[in-house]
């Protein structure tokens, strides 16, 4: 197998000429019935699975590399394909294509006083730019999800997966031609050079949207520079509030698998505030540092459970993504509000509560993407909310927030039926 | 009265300054309910009024200034304030708390597999960035549709209009004050500095949205500099399509409309496509001159008539904004389409004809944010869709598309209830 080569070109030039084609991709996808794209997805699916012997020597060629390059475990597991892994990536494309359609769908209708029928209608939002590191099975996810919500879309992976993310692509292809779709709807940047990123992101007009998928250091560098529109997060400083009113089992079996099920997910739990007021704090504390957590605490924190290690100030601005919490006494519903907003990451924050009216106030008030009311941060999760996948979880303001799937990767026109109308 | 001083301020840190403000009325914003918002509007309207006078000696002192600067006509009727002008203000504002408030409504509910009630619920963006020119009652336009979604405004206006400014952004804030709202939800930018604006479109966290208001260099510029979304329009080249089975009375009269009604607004048409198969070009083209409209056209249509003059490469991608149209003829829809692919702006097309299938093409297969059948484009317009005001048009493709209102000032959250649900 070849391996590939860095050619001398001009990125931008690339990516403007990935991006005419992907524009034209898109101009077609748009007009797929739903039954078209489901074919195209089933058949995507269909070529990855045909295609497992191919992808797994290519992935094998990835791993010696990486091996030898000296990658940590973590990595070279994230690289890893197996036979399991390359059929699960198939379902998943498969998966997509039994989501509801969001494109077509009428948003809203009105006749204003003019007598036009006006109509709000979802549309692609057309060419979609993924940036990605190690895991080759987002070539397939992203390609999919993109198809699905007919957006063409440009695929940029990591450097140390490009012979794995080249045998994806091409089965991706193969699948889209096998179903009469066209094959530039999917394209992967044919470079490891760094520059393309920078034209990607620089690509007005080219790339609609870029959607960063991996670590802090890659959603930073995307968010700086990027001139088009981003959707991703950077962190999640996620927060578990445990009111007065809290059930004190319900509190423990929240926090401690809010920070514990998994603790490198975005939607774990990163601190823990617990209302002065709360009569089981020391249990509480000791319960999670029970699991093995280092919990961190602040004074008062510490006077309820001695053993704990002191937060430092840096530990309420830190997202671990390991098995450490930072714990703070504070006052009541306000006091949680102000740590909130002052150290939030706007992803997903929980309030254990039996008092509804308390519990109401904090959904209302959190300015975070995902709030939840006695239930634990880790379901901050595309399928988990019921969207059958996820291109990534959005905190910016605008656009898609939360998990994003089908239907945040689409936008609107007004379509206006008239019978002659002009203004007067 | 005093004129502005310039003191010597570092334009971020006055934004940032700002910005603090304008975050934490926002907060304060976000928690009202319609009806102080609507009090809060009434007051702000009720302001204006009463200001009539401070209002119209401020716009004295602008007009006089301008007038000695050599503002062209039409500039300084863009700046000049009557009594008239000014009840319009005021009743604008007014109409704003008589329309539906999007905050808090539910988009959608679900209550997926685990359990976990959830509704996808609409907040307010946050803190909006106003960028305008000369015209005055934007100032109490931009601000009213702001507080009326629970917004806080940061207004920067154009330094021909910083007396009128000013005294407007009083009488708001004196309104604001009266109905007990958070003064700092509607700031004016002190400085007519110029790298205010620099750091209001680089003020990311500080500022959620900029939308500019005004000409095109000035829109070019927000969208070349800003670091922060942007919601505007650059271009609107629009077109309507004459479809071979247009009704010949409508297609005359839909096209003078579009082209004269008023030839300064986006909505305006720019350009005028006409299908080879449709028997009245002649006449359409000459019931256009006629109106004193001056019209370029394309070999094909210099042939059925030849009294008009040339169409240029460049004038395809022209906006005139003035009685100027250009005119080709096009081979049928694919004709119509390409054309509208290569040279429209996305702003709004319109294509006239009785054949509901071509229509319903034309609807789904032209890439812009409105698109209209058997209408004029002069419709473009968020009163007449029924939005009751609009903040402006984008063409954009993420976030809100076409005329916006209160909706597209809005986003949304998720909130969760549960029952103590952990994930497994």
């Amino acid at each position: 197998m070849a391996t590939i080569v860095d050619v001398e070109i001009d990125p931008t030039a690339l990516i403007a000429a990935l991006g005419r084609h992907a524009r034209i991709a898109a101009g077609a996808l748009g007009r797929l019935s739903t039954a078209d794209k489901r074919r195209g997805l089933i058949a995507m699916a269909r070529a990855i699975r045909g295609a497992e012997a191919a992808i797994l020597a290519a992935n094998a060629i990835d791993m010696a590399n990486a091996e030898k390059a000296g990658l940590s475990s973590a990595m070279l597991d994230r690289l890893n394909l197996t036979p399991d892994r390359v059929a699960a990536m198939a379902d998943g494309v498969a998966t997509i294509a039994t989501l509801k359609d969001p494109v077509g769908e009428t948003i809203d209708e009105t006749v204003p006083a003019n007598g036009i029928h006006l109509s709000r209608v979802r549309v692609p939002i057309g060419v979609i730019g993924i940036i990605y590191e190690s895991r080759p099975n987002v070539t397939a996810d992203a390609a999919a999800l993109c198809i699905g919500s007919g957006n063409a879309v440009i695929l940029r992976g990591g450097s140390e997966a490009v012979e794995s993310n080249r045998a994806i692509h091409a089965a991706l292809v193969e699948g889209l031609k096998d179903a009469g779709l066209p094959a530039e709807a999917v394209q992967l940047v044919p470079t490891t050079d760094r520059a393309a990123v920078g034209a990607m992101l620089a690509g007005e007009g080219v790339i609609d949207m870029v959607v960063p998928r991996g670590g802090k250091g890659l959603v930073a560098r995307v968010q700086a520079e990027a001139r088009v529109p981003v959707l991703a997060h950077l962190d999640g400083i996620n927060h578990v509030f445990v009111h007065a009113s809290a059930d004190p089992a319900m509190a423990e079996t929240i926090v401690v698998n809010a920070k514990m099920r998994r603790t490198g997910i975005c939607g774990a739990m990163e601190t823990l505030l617990i209302d002065r007021d709360y009569p089981r704090a020391a249990d509480l504390i000791a319960a999670l540092a029970a699991t093995g957590c280092e919990v961190r605490g602040d004074d008062a924190a510490r006077a309820l459970a001695p053993d704990i290690a002191p937060a430092a100030k840096s530990d309420w601005d830190t997202e671990y993504l390991e098995a450490i919490a930072s714990v703070a006494i504070v006052d009541g519903l306000d006091g949680a509000l102000a740590h909130i907003a002052r150290h939030g990451s706007h992803h997903t924050d929980a309030i254990v509560a039996e008092d509804a009216t308390v519990a109401e106030r904090f959904l209302g008030e959190v300015d975070s993407a995902i709030v939840l009311w006695n239930a634990s941060t880790q379901f901050a999760d595309g399928g988990e909310f019921g969207l059958g996948a996820e291109i990534g979880i959005a905190t910016g303001r605008l656009h898609a927030r939360g998990p994003v799937a089908l239907e945040g990767l689409t936008t609107y026109k007004w379509i206006g039926r008239g019978t002659g109308q002009v203004r007067a």
